[in-house]
Order: C-alpha cells, then structure tokens, then sequence
C-alpha cells in the first residue's frame, strides 16, 4: 500500500515532512499558505505530482480560510493564494497546472454564491488528488508491460508514492511490476545533494520488497559497462512540446550514458507535466538552490569555507536521447525524429 | 608551495591525516608498518603517487626497525613488509610499483652487510619521494601548455599536491598554469562517497587562489551541455598497456560525456602508473569498499538499514575515450588507435 504522501485533513493540509525519511516518518500539518508554501520551497514535500496536488490543497487552504462575503473580495484571497503558491518553486509543470486548473473553476462559477464556489474548489481539489492516484496506476501498467521477468533497472531521485498521491510515476511502474510476479532488481542512484534516492526511494522499494542496490550518482556508468543495467526509468518536471524532458539533476547525465550504452531510456510522467506553450527544452526554467545543499550534508559541512558552488535543481533531457514517455493516456514513442504528442494531448 | 603530504621525519613516517580535512590539517605518525598499511587502507593518505611513496616508506620503516644480523633474517623481515602492504589496497600501480622497486634494491645489494643495505634502501625510497617531484612539475609543464588563458576546466577526485609528494598530477598543470598568468577556472566534482573533491580538491585550489567550483557529480553533464567546459584532466590509479585507464570511480561516466560532447579529456600520470603487464583494462583489479561509505555520510547514515550498496573504488575508462596522457617523459597521443606507449616506457 502506497503512503498517504499528501492529502486535506481535519480542514488542513497534511503531509509526511520528506526531509525526515528515512529516520523518521512523521506528518506535519499545514494550517496557512504560507506554511505550505515553506513547505514547498523546503522540500519536505516533493515531486513534481506532489506539488501539484499541493497547489490545489493550497488554493483549498486559502478558499476555506477566506472571510469574504463578495466574489471580488474572495477571488482576490485565492488570486494572491495562486500567485504567492506560484512563486515556490519554478520547475515542475504540475504546480502551474495545478494552480491553473483551480483558477479556472473559480472564474467558471463567478456568478454563483460563495459558499458554492468554495464547495466546487473543495471537489475541484479532491479531483486533482483522485486523478492522481488514477493516473500513476495507468502509467504504471503501460510501463510494466516494458520489463522482462528478470530485467534489471536504474531510476534517479525519487519518483515514487512520495512524489504522487499514489504509486508513483517510475517506481508505479516497478510496484506494478512486482505485482505481476517479476522478479526486477532496481538500482537506485543516490541523488545528491539531497539524497532522494538513498533516502527516500530506497525506503519505498524496501517497504515494498522489491530488491534494491543503493549506489552513488557517479557509479552508473560503470554499472552500464558491466552490462547491469537493462533500463533506465525516471520521472519527470516538466515537459516540453518537443519531448525535451527536465528532471531532477542528474537524470540527463544518465540519458548520455544510456545513448553511448545502447540502453532504453523512459520517462514516466502524467499528461500534467507537458507544458505545451514551450516549444522546447530551452525554455524551461531552471531552479538553482541553496549552496549550502552542495556544501553541506545533512548539517555537517564538507567544503572548505568561501568555496563557489552550481547547484541547479534540474536539467534537460533533449527529446533525442528519451526512447519513449509513458504516460496515463499511452506511450509516447519517438517516430521519425519527434514525439506524437499533439494528438492526445490535444484540447488538454 | 605544496604541502608536505608524506615523508620521513625523526624516523618515522609522518602524514597529513587526509579524513580530517578541510576542518582539520592535522599531521599523524606512523611508527610501523601495521599504522602504515591502516592509513592506506583507511585512506588517511590516498592517491596512488603518494601510497606508491607510502610503499617505498614502510618497507624503509620495517628495514629500520628490522634487528636481524644476517642477510636472510633481514631478507625475511622486508619481504614480509612488501607482502603486509601489497594487501592495503589492490587497484594503484604506484604502490606496487615502489614496492617492486624497493625489493629489487633488496635484492642486489644482497652481499653487502646488514648496516649498508639499510642506507640503500632509505636512499631508494628518498629517491621516490625526490624523482616524484620532479616527475609532477614535468607533466605540470606539459599539461600547462594544453591550457589556454581563460579556459573551464573540470577535475574528479584529487589528484593534487595531496596525491603526491608534490604539485600533483592533473590539479599540477592547474598550479602551473597559473603561475603562467593562465586565468582558469576549475569545477570540481565533489566525488562521492568520500568526497575527496570537495574535501581536498577544493581545499587545494582555493589554498593556491585558483577559481574553483564545487559541484555535484551529476552535475557535470548539464555543465557540459551549456558549454561551460571546455577540458577534462584527470589523475589515474593503473594504465594497462593499451591505454586503458582505471581512476577513481565516476571517471568513466566523465569520459563518456566528454565524447558525446566533444571536449577533450587528459589524464596525466607518471610512467609509474602504467601497468605494462595488463593486456587492457579489463585485468585491472578493482576495489570495492566497505558500504558504509555510501550508507553514511561523514558518520550520518542516510539510508534505510540494510539495503544493499555497491561502492567500487574505481572504474575503467578504455583508451578510445582518452584524448591523450600526459607523462613525465612527455605527452602520449593516439595515433591510429593507439596510444604510443612501448618505445617511452620500454625498458621500464
């Protein structure tokens, strides 16, 4: 059973404080924006589906909280709630879209009285969080079908039932996977700065009993040499028109090796993370984060003093080096060069 | 000026204890061999140059503490030094190097008395720690002359003053070129588990007032993609005879994305490195180390209790991936496939 990652609690938000794991599994619950949005921009919750579905409990938070007696008054509350959400983190689609899809309902019912406006945002919300879990049991299935009985796979950072409603966008391909009997091994790399994938990732597939190796970032390639690895599964931030794919930092860097290796190379990611009004991965906004996530490590520091440091949150995978993207309406395959994203994704 | 990493002091090993750094530069003794083989295993010294020096110490060590009287007493007590420290650690030539070369002094000068063969071999490991820095400030001038005047580079792991008895391998050509007024930046890879890049490397540069950038090593490919690099140097543990080069693990993964991006990538080490014996690198021994190096971090654990991990030392980079290797006795080239390595090194 997948962790209730994030969820709408005694009229509040609650989540599992992701900074914690794996020493400690703890909720913690978020009663104001703004405690949501450090919540965010912290990362205690993470994962591109995750703060999506935090964008709509955040909208919710601030329909709940709102005294306001007019539509003027409160479209204003949700408006700023919307804004001030949309500047936590500037990466992952699914926040925007998220944040999109609430607006949207709230100009949709302008004309009706408060209290039902906040009703449709409470089930437009609960929606998002419906879908979600709906979502990563599709994408799981399609990507299942893509493992052999005995196949063993690599995925990066954490893209599991910590980063969804659900099962997860890869590690649902792997949970569904085990449910059908395949005997998979899954190595994990570990994600640095933050860990991700020792920490969080390695917690998910013990919990689920599937057989793990934990390795450091830098470890891959020569795990590929060896002929160790059969596929590479990842998730994804935000997608471009194009397929061009940004991901937690790290994951292009594994896409180069799995072109010079000859290794498959899949995104799993839900229909919500294609940003369409992008015509390429060169648009997508990259997040540079603290540097003392680089110099750090869980508190200790490991640089000398003074020292200048990168610590950009994502990269790009051009569409290129991606073999297929798996999402809940199908997998997208690269035919003659491109993507055939704009027929299912039409109209969305 | 280099630090004084390894030498002989008072009689006695004496070392910079490299698990403290950057918060500590702390010199510790070795008064035998056992402490000796300890602090190589345990990576209180590391970088093959300076275990080779290591090797050639602590059998100067076991010739000084040795109370034996007759040739095949003394004989015994130095074979079984060189056999205790051939145990420490498998994968840098260097060690073995020293230590064939210190039982080879041994072994002709066998007629002489017990008094003199002594000072023979403190002048042999004397003569490894002096030939070595020479042969760094030889392939720092070579190296340099790769450089041009504004020029990203980027290194993995350290190989520095801290790897050597001197200016290092790949980080000497950085101290030369600035002393030629080369204005360079250096990004450094921070080189999990034990982040001897973020740790040594960057304590290194910043010492000498070099621009330097700490890194993640999955970062480095986004690096690449954005043009920000424009040369790879790195040191080496063991050269088979066709070039292949094994080096601290996440050297290959540089290797490979320096070729898809078309940036060069050097490795510089001295002769001592090249294990002419080996076929390819495919017979190079590679080490694996303890888990909880990448289970912990500096102490912390920061994954789930017992998963499993894997955490070789070092990896394989084949020769085709090498642009060239940079030697004391001048700069290795490919040439049709090959490197031109038997007519500098024959006789060896």
């Amino acid at each position: 059973m997948p962790v209730e990652t994030i969820t709408w609690k005694d009229d509040r938000i609650k989540l599992v404080d992701q900074t914690r794991l794996p020493d400690k599994f703890k909720y913690i619950f978020c009663n104001d924006v703004k405690s949501l949005w450090l919540a965010i921009k912290t990362m205690k919750v993470r994962g591109a589906p995750a703060i999506g579905i935090g964008g709509a409990l955040g909208v919710l938070l601030a329909s709940e909280r709102s005294k306001a007696k007019d539509f003027d008054s409160f479209k204003k509350d949700i408006l700023m709630a919307i804004r001030y959400l949309s500047s936590s983190r500037p990466t992952a689609r699914n926040l925007f879209w998220a944040l999109e899809r609430m607006q949207k309902a709230l100009m949709e019912n302008k004309s009706k009285n408060i209290n039902r406006i906040k009703k449709i945002l409470k089930k437009e919300a609960f929606g998002v969080i419906k879908e979600d879990k709906y979502t990563c049991r599709r994408m799981a299935r399609y990507g299942a079908d893509l493992l052999r009985r005995h196949d063993n796979v690599l995925t990066h950072c954490n893209a599991g039932g910590l980063a969804t409603a659900d099962y997860g966008t890869a590690l649902g391909v792997f949970f569904e996977a085990k449910k059908k009997k395949k005997d998979i091994t899954v190595y994990v790399d570990e994600t640095r700065p933050l860990l991700q994938g020792a920490r969080l990732t390695a917690w998910e597939l013990k919990n689920a009993g599937i057989k793990t190796v934990l390795i450091c970032d830098n470890m891959a390639a020569s795990l590929m040499a060896e002929g160790k690895i059969d596929k590479i599964f990842v998730g994804a931030d935000r997608i471009a028109r194009n397929g061009d794919t940004a991901n937690k930092i790290g994951t292009y860097n594994l896409a180069v090796l799995a072109d010079y290796h000859k290794i498959p190379f899949y995104v799993v990611a839900p229909s919500s993370t294609f940003d369409l009004s992008l015509k390429s991965g060169k648009e997508i906004p990259i997040e540079e984060r603290d540097k003392k996530e680089v110099l750090e490590f869980r508190g200790r520091r490991v640089a000398p003093l003074g020292i200048k440091v990168c610590n950009p949150a994502f990269d790009v995978t051009p569409n290129h080096l991606i073999t297929a993207i798996i999402t809940e309406k199908g997998i997208l395959r690269r035919k003659r060069g491109r993507f055939l994203l704009s027929q299912p994704f039409a109209g969305k």
